[in-house]
């Protein structure tokens, strides 16, 4: 019922843009850089008044015919894969082996913070849907179905060791400051925000390695597909790249469908909105940090 | 590092039973209800001085050479299973239909509960064991593990569609206050509490199935077990007595190990006897109200 800031925790009655307009003024007043910061990166680089403002920001959360969920896409797309796509997407697109091991002893981090994020929605949901679809999630990504259906958690550390990362080295190494920054931000958001927000702060990350995506405006795909098929990488990385490139697709669909029917029964169109877009901020971050490991791995 | 109160939320430095007394006595003294009667019915009905009482709290709470899980065991034991076994206990030994369809009833509202406190538990751990225990528990439970290995929540519908009452008809009844009660108590715990201490609240009750423990002084078991390979009851009560029968002996024991190995590693034994304490008290009255759910069925 509510509208909320998406840098900070500050909350408006629901769709007064106008009241969130003279909150980023006021920021902006203060020289608060996260403020600033989000207004150039998503709305404008140009100063303007409150009026305009308000108009830009209702304009940018407004939901079309495509639904939230359409709309998710569409900010996920213009952040990671749009004229100038990610940095780490970039690097993806055919990896060295620093740039797969920075992805090795990063994202162990964050999927540990993944199974906890799931778990606090279903700590707290009371749907049933909700509850079945976070229990099979974590299983892929974590706790495995059995010797034929190993995680991705348990593929990402294969990936390691067939690149010369032992598992107990891997297991062994502390994330970046950003990569901890990020997982901290998921905790909170997981302990404090409704479960639908939660859902909303995750799932749709899930895109990132859609195949699908392309369909929807994006430039290019989470990796070239053809190495999939050649020599360029070990089987351990087909393995783990293959997994993501083809569970995430039904994982963030079927994850942006329940968001979008909940977030209109419980009327949280516009929480979602803004923790998704704090969330989206974190991952930004968070895969700025896969590639600084990357760069460690290549110096050593 | 505290001792808490086993009834309200109050704590006292570690090993302070001195202060854990002036505390009974305390609210001895402004007659709280629920206080005296923990005292009455853990400790003692006479009237003794705070010295005194705090020998005993002292002697109630030590651990002796069988460590905690042998003395979770034995209080368990004691409140379900000793002189004056739990009335639910005495009618599952053979039970009637009335009986089985309040278990149905009441029972699936504590599943719900179930997987979201064990969510909690996954939230909040850092312990890679512990979230690898608690998914193959929440699956085993609720989630399922594919066509052949229902979930214990499909089979209890199951019971309940066997004795006549279908699934849509049990799925809309809502819980007895009683039950409500007790899930609002494990769902504070969940929310508020170290995850140690949800551990110590939620697992420990699975050993009301365990099949081994008249070897640790129960005076009976759950149920008469010849009735699983008799006629008296349907096919569906058998395959969900059996299940909880052999599934529940290993869950509560890996469980109380964990529970054990972390509260000395962490230093919380006192919190986590005095949550353990705090549940049972929940779930003697839950049981209860599965025996007032199938006393309405009797009458129905």
């Amino acid at each position: 019922m509510l509208t909320k800031c998406a840098v900070c925790e500050i909350t408006f009655g629901r769709g007064n843009y106008d009241a969130l307009s003279d909150h980023f003024i006021d920021t902006a007043g203060k020289s608060e850089p996260d403020h600033v910061m989000w207004l150039n990166k998503n709305i404008t680089k140009k100063k303007c008044d409150a009026r305009s403002l308000a108009n830009y920001l209702r304009a940018y959360f407004s939901i079309d015919s495509s639904g939230l969920k359409g709309w998710m896409k569409k900010r996920f797309i213009e952040r990671f894969y749009g004229d100038k796509p990610h940095p780490f997407v970039q690097a993806l697109q055919r990896p060295s082996k620093p740039t797969l091991l920075g992805y090795v002893v990063e994202h162990q981090h964050f999927l540990r913070q993944w199974v906890r994020s799931c778990a606090y929605i279903v700590a707290k949901t009371d749907k049933v849907d909700v509850t079945l679809y976070e229990l099979d999630n974590i299983n892929t990504e974590f706790g495995g179905l059995g010797p034929d259906r190993p995680s991705h958690y348990e593929l990402l550390l294969r990936m390691g060791e067939s690149l010369g990362l032992p598992r107990e080295d891997a297991l062994t190494m502390r994330p970046l400051p950003d990569t901890l920054w990020a997982i901290k931000t998921w905790d909170e958001m997981g302990e404090r925000d409704h479960w639908l927000e939660t859902m909303a702060a995750m799932h749709p990350l899930e895109l990132i390695a859609n195949r699908n995506l392309k369909q929807d405006g994006a430039t290019l795909s989470y990796f070239d597909p053809s190495i999939l098929t050649g020599v360029e990488v070990t089987e351990a990385t087909k393995n783990f790249l293959r997994e993501g490139y083809e569970a995430d697709v039904e994982h963030s669909e079927e994850a942006m469908d329940l968001i979008e029917k909940y977030s209109a029964d419980l009327e949280l169109s516009e929480s979602v909105q803004a923790t998704f877009m704090k969330s989206i901020d974190a991952f930004d971050r968070y895969l700025l940090a896969r590639l600084e490991r990357g760069k460690q791995f290549e110096s050593s």
